[in-house]
């Protein structure tokens, strides 16, 4: 069976790793803080003390990075490239910008390495499960040879070619935000009118507004437990390269830009960076001069 | 089995007639164009002349029409309230403001007639399929009697007293429209990427952005069919509906208030009040002067 090096074990990549493992997958893992893969080592990894070592010897190398410059700086800035065999190909599962990715696939194409950009979508909850919408840009042949090992973690679809993950992404990213802001809405006209959350949301089951959004972040919202999940800084830096990609494009997206406005007041303003994004619930009741727990 | 009198069969009303039929229950069906009730008459309704011969006799009165103004004219002004005997239930499916549904429940309830609010989500398709999310409002014994009923509809759930399934359908309806929005936006950023629509709604199935809109509205979008489903003009009402209670309440909606908006200018000025509200779409098109079918 194919080698897996794993760089990048944080809140998602640790579960994304073990079920590589519970599928029987070889796997040697790198982590930045090594204390965070020891857990890893113990259900079976070898750890590898540097990058460099965890990619020697593999066939397939998966990144799960806080972003694009962390994927490059760990590749070419440190010399992991370098030490992959031709032939190698990185699975790189960061949400990273769509340029970026074409940038990373197109210098490593020229060492003979293949590359799909293959972010994810399904919070630490769908890593846990192998349960993650895996959205995958590249050559179909890298593809079919990933597919395996995407499997593992998730439901991939090759959407497009090079970039075309890390796009749908960001699309995917857009309706995540701006749902965030339609629960919150939801979920404060229904408190304030003293009807009951819980009931709400299980009467929406199955019909137009059901969402994972609405049960998971709408209970945080109930609850007031913003432990993450998907932090409020990472929605952040997402909205901002939605509105980036969007310039490059020429269109406006206005309801991004209305989120991006008030995520960045969430984590800039009031200091949430480190919440679940589903937090901005607590955005919407400060704009209405509410107290949280309101 | 009790004799149930249904009162507007139009886009949703008629195959939410049609599923009572099937489930045995004994229906007469009225509806204020004539022809509309037809088909159910095949199906085995007995077709009403006035729709104070419809509720004459029956123990349980379902209505379904555009606003609370024709609810209040129907069950008060052309003295249907007044041809029902006492114990009767009212089950209004209409979507109506939550002040008006309170107001008919008790006047009703002067006369010893019950009535729960019970406002529906999940489109002509959710009608169709007999699953629909129905919000309901009232007195918990009403509820017990009205279940087998709703039952053969969709999912009923009980979410608090008079009002509260109005309300719940107003905050439905308040993320139904932002969604929309979000996949408005998603798929003219991944469109305008030259990647396909489709396959990005496949990969992100399952995922934090998956919902029915993303699917069915997604679908429209991409297709540019925005024959009817929800009106666009319907959800202006609710949208203003909505902005109506949150004032209030007195709290502000900002993504709500931003939505209404849009599909005022899109009902208004576009005048496209009588396509899907999905059509929103149109009017992202339209802000960013690019023609329909871009």
């Amino acid at each position: 069976m194919t080698k897996i090096a794993f760089l990048g074990t944080g809140l998602m990549g640790e579960p994304m790793a073990r079920n590589l493992l519970k599928a029987g997958f070889g796997l040697t893992v790198w982590n930045r803080t090594q204390d965070k893969a020891l857990p890893l080592g113990a259900a079976g990894a070898r750890i590898a003390p540097a990058p460099q070592d965890a990619v020697r010897g593999a066939g397939i190398v998966v990144t799960m990075l806080s972003d694009g410059e962390a994927v490059s700086d760990l590749l070419f800035g440190r010399g992991c490239a370098a030490a992959m065999a031709a032939g190698t190909l990185v699975i790189d599962m960061s949400s990273i910008r769509p340029r970026e990715a074409r940038d990373h696939a197109g210098r490593l194409a020229a060492a003979g390495i293949g590359h799909l950009d293959a972010p994810v979508s399904g919070g630490t909850r769908g890593a846990e499960a192998a349960d993650l919408a895996i959205m995958v840009g590249g050559d179909p042949a890298d593809f079919a040879r990933a597919e395996p090992v995407l499997r593992a973690m998730g439901r991939p679809v090759l959407v497009g070619p090079a970039g075309a993950g890390q796009l749908s992404k960001l699309a995917n990213q857009a309706i995540v935000a701006i749902t965030i802001g339609a629960v919150a809405e939801a979920t404060l006209l229904v408190r304030r009118a003293g009807a009951d959350p819980r009931l709400f949301r299980q009467a929406l089951e199955g019909g137009f507004a059901d969402s994972i959004i609405l049960r998971q972040h709408g209970e945080r919202m109930e609850t007031g437990d913003f432990a993450p999940g998907g932090r409020a800084s990472i929605q952040l830096k997402d909205l901002d390269n939605i509105l980036d990609e969007a310039r490059a494009l020429g269109i406006a997206l206005p309801l991004v830009s209305a989120l991006r406005d008030r995520f960045h007041r969430l984590v800039h303003d009031m200091g949430h960076g480190e919440l679940d994004h589903a937090a901005l619930f607590l955005e919407l009741l400060d704009r209405n001069g509410l107290p949280a727990g309101t």
